[in-house]
């Protein structure tokens, strides 16, 4: 007998905001594991798991990448069906991949059931077009967790030419933008921070890339910052407030 | 009496990468306009919904875009829940955003509920991660449709930095690997076309940047273009047909 893993992404937070599937995996699953920034309301959709947090928290150990390999592979030869539960998409800077190689080699079944990767979702629900025709044929996405990622990946690219969009970059945001205008971008390019899209009580910050270190955004929270003219769209494109305000009319 | 629009992300197909919320706007319809590519298993969701096909079609006159602008407003102006059901997601190189800024300025209640995006998703359902650690840090999603949108991006792009994801570029494939090695990459990169992500009878073809130009694709069909060391892990990380082989025992 041998279990299966899913390694599911849960989307921005909003249960609704889930793919079909995931919800349907979460529903058979036996135990979920699951990381910081994964709410309650997502893992009660799996009542008849076992809950198993493998997150970092602040001031607090957690578990090593390879303990978590070790627990979903354990779980599946005992017959399980788990669900690894990442926020956003499993492979955008999620360590997705290195979770299926581990389970590739241990022989474990397993399938990657994609999700709504903040980097495209979280400017959407701000009411900013990763693309948008005239102003942005395309995007980057870069992780600002540490300088040795988005120093070499800000260095590569032209300024002005992609939007830019940086996942876990708050607490650097003074040192992204000093790079951004040391490589040449205009310290007035538009530039907005949003935090806790898709949740209420979510935030968005907007204002230029000279002014991005002192936006006062809690660095400590999960936020994306987004870089590029797409971003003087952010007022006059409805975000998830403004829908809210107009949808529980219309919709009910 | 005033109605509502919901730009739609349809995802890359399968009616299971939906979102919860997609779902339920199909649900509450009372009118589709939909692209082509959205297929049949998508509209049965809704099932009270007239339908309207505003995509392109090869060979067919098609309708403009503020063509499709006008219906969408006169529609909800009638008071009609109307979806605008979009391939992938509604601001990933959708039009999305002037769509949403044409609602806007004619004052009809709109929202955006954000699909799976095909730049992210179906590199994963092929067994690509975008980002990988110690292979790329970040991605780009560029469009392939013109030379005047992908030659800029490329050139913008130093060599190797991030994955590169091209969409709607099948067609164009050999001069994007072209620009590619004119800006320095080598024609060693590991490159790969996915076909029909989430479709059944999805192909995938792994090579180079040298051999991109001569991969059997049909050129006609939607496809994406990975390009960067991350495509070396599709031979390694099951892909969505290694799934089904195993996930009906597992799943059931």
């Amino acid at each position: 007998m041998s279990g299966f893993v899913s390694l599911v992404g849960a989307g921005p937070g909003d249960p609704e905001l889930l793919t079909v599937r995931a919800v349907d995996r979460l529903r058979r699953a036996d135990l979920v594991f699951y990381d910081a920034l994964v709410e309650e309301e997502l893992l009660a959709l799996a009542p008849q798991a076992k809950r198993f947090f493998v997150g970092k928290r602040a001031g607090r150990h957690s578990i090593a990448q390879d303990g978590i390999h070790r627990l979903m592979v354990r779980a599946a030869q005992r017959g399980e069906r788990v669900v690894r539960l990442k926020c956003g998409d499993p492979f955008v800077l999620g360590r997705g991949g290195e979770e299926a190689l581990a389970l590739e080699a241990a022989g474990v079944a397993y399938e990657v059931v994609p999700g709504l990767s903040s980097a495209i979702a979280a400017p959407a629900l701000a009411g900013i077009p990763v693309t948008h025709r005239g102003l942005a044929a395309g995007f980057a996405v870069l992780s600002g967790h540490a300088e040795s990622s988005y120093a070499p990946a800000i260095a590569s690219l032209a300024p002005g030419s992609l939007t830019i969009v940086v996942l876990m970059g708050l607490r650097a945001r003074g040192d992204i933008a000093q790079a951004l205008i040391a490589r040449g971008w205009a310290a007035t390019t538009p530039a907005a921070v949003v935090l806790g899209a898709s949740h209420e009580g979510s935030t968005r910050w907007v204002g230029t890339i000279g002014s991005l270190a002192s936006a006062p955004v809690d660095s400590e929270l999960a936020g994306i910052i987004v870089v590029g003219e797409v971003v003087s769209l952010a007022t006059t494109i409805a975000n998830e407030h403004d829908v809210l305000a107009t949808s529980a009319v219309r919709l009910s």
